[in-house]
């Protein structure tokens, strides 16, 4: 195997070239074998790279003009896959100059290229986009789909808790346990694709996870469960859910604390409590939602991501590249399939 | 109209009757121009009455030996209806004993005991399940529905979008902002059934709200929104995602203030900080679930539920009672119809 490379889409998010090379150059002082191609306006990134010459040594600088818009349709976006920063950074993916792409521009559009390029892996009927979250213990928690699909049949859930296994094999280097998203109101429990996809991954042996039923939504971030497996839509609503109570308790908290000169000081006083939980919290420690279930590594870092923020997304790339992902994937599907096979259901 | 009377289910939450009791009492406090019927094991009623003279001399007590259990099946418990203490309240509200019950059983039996004794009011296809949550401002947020109905089409979140409506007036006293709860991955956005009822609702005249579109789950408790829709699955999705996210919170909270000396300093200096946090959040200070659309009223209070809990679930009955929720829900859907008289629309 060639040095492995992850291209940069040095355009995308909301700080644009230097947060994204700054980010670029904290990872690379982690995984010191990467090289890095970097993609959009030439001037711009060589004087971000003034700055980080350990990065400057291993990089090569693709040029381009054109970026995709935060706003801009997907359809549209797609129309300038060969001129976009974006665009090149996948296409360099596709055409095995780079193992993995990191963007940090639209979401649909990294999407809809990303799959126009570099296609569903075999086995995998629809990619899904996965993130990780922090849990009460030490251990994160990966949820998918998020929004790459807005519906899912038992089908492409099964399909997705194989996908999200393998990424939490990688995190973790453990059996992972995986549930599917579901809510417990008695009688009505569920849909018959939960049933069904439960059924299959029940039944499923020589998979590579600990399967055991459903999780609800307020036992996800408990640190009990590693995956948790649903639809775009319930993914999406769940975890924005996640994420804006996040924010709502700590705005509260601080609203509390800076009620009276008395919270004050106490603030003040416990501040490397309230670091800690900050630290816990802080989205940066955990950015880098990754498309699953294509030929190729590509990684959404957060538009508002710190240096830090890219640097965490980078690496998730680097270690995913590292950990050879799309063949993990490939040696459960098989497992799946060969069992299919052997004891063909309906 | 006589004396209004509220049915509650002595027997139902995980502390039984003595908190059932408890929080009628401190209920009646607030509004003493109620009646109560109490359902359930007479002599442990009135061991609880015992301490509640002000309850005792404005109740009736309706003996009975069956309670409900918290796993049991809904179609099992519907079979007792005319024997539990819940099936008894409810029929109460259906007999005209009471005008509204509140039990904190079993939600599934609950919920299918309701619709069968009180059955759906006149323009409403399905009941649904409401709940208030608190948000940064003043102002509470309601969400339904929360799992009556795992799917709901365009015609149902209509519905959904005008009993909410009229329950938020109710608190709020003022033209609620009601919104379609989606998810905002560009292309993708939405399903029809989503699209379809914003354009109902936008296109409708007279409806006393202020509909604009759709939210997303991390804004429902910025205090930018009053009314939250959604179907069930995604609606107890996001419910319990919030809940669950709050309780994650104050978890880390409390073991990164306890994590050394002088965080256990600063903890005990801000109390007053965090006793703020914790009533804002406290879900006692929310408690009391409501089934829209049916002709009655029927609260659900949390299983777990303190008696200041019980208290807040039997003071929105009262509430509801008061401002006659089901004539204003009427009035809404009257003002949709006409409108579809004057205008058919496919």
């Amino acid at each position: 195997m060639t040095t492995p490379r992850i291209a940069i889409d040095a355009m995308g998010g909301d700080e644009g070239v230097r947060v994204m090379i700054e980010g670029a150059a904290e990872a690379r002082r982690r995984h010191d074998q990467f090289q890095f191609l970097l993609v959009g306006d030439e001037t711009r990134i060589q004087a971000a790279l003034a700055e980080h010459p350990n990065l400057r040594g291993t990089s090569e600088i693709l040029h381009c003009d054109d970026v995709v818009g935060g706003d801009e349709i997907p359809t549209q976006a797609l129309r300038r896959a060969k001129t976009t920063s974006m665009g090149l950074a996948v296409n360099a993916v596709k055409q095995g100059n780079a193992g993995a792409a990191v963007s940090a521009g639209n979401t649909g559009a990294l999407m809809a290229m990303s799959k126009l390029a570099l296609r569903t892996m075999p086995g995998i009927d629809r990619p899904a986009l996965a993130a990780v979250m922090p849990t009460l213990e030490d251990d994160d928690v990966i949820m998918l789909d998020l929004g790459a699909n807005t519906e899912a049949d038992a089908r492409n859930l099964v399909q997705f808790a194989i996908m999200g296994a393998a990424y939490s094999r990688i995190i973790l280097g453990r059996k992972p346990r995986v549930r599917l998203l579901n809510i417990g109101t008695e009688e009505i429990k569920g849909f018959d694709r939960l049933r069904d996809a439960a059924a299959e991954l029940q039944e499923a042996t020589g998979l590579d996870m600990d399967f055991d039923g459903y999780v609800e939504s307020d036992k996800i971030n408990r640190g009990e469960v590693d995956v948790v497996v649903t639809d775009g839509f319930s993914g999406n609503i769940a975890l924005k859910a996640i994420e804006g109570t996040a924010r709502f308790v700590t705005d509260l908290l601080r609203a509390a604390f800076t009620s009276s000169i008395r919270s004050k000081v106490g603030f003040l006083v416990s501040r490397p409590a309230t670091e800690l939980l900050k630290h816990h919290l802080d989205p940066n420690n955990h950015n880098g939602a990754v498309f699953l279930g294509l030929n190729g590594v590509v990684v959404k870092s957060h538009g508002s991501a710190t240096a830090g923020g890219v640097a965490h997304a980078v690496t998730v790339a680097a270690k995913l590249l590292e950990a050879n992902l799309t063949d993990r994937i490939t040696a459960d599907l098989n497992a799946l399939q060969s069992r299919a096979q052997g004891a063909p259901t309906e």
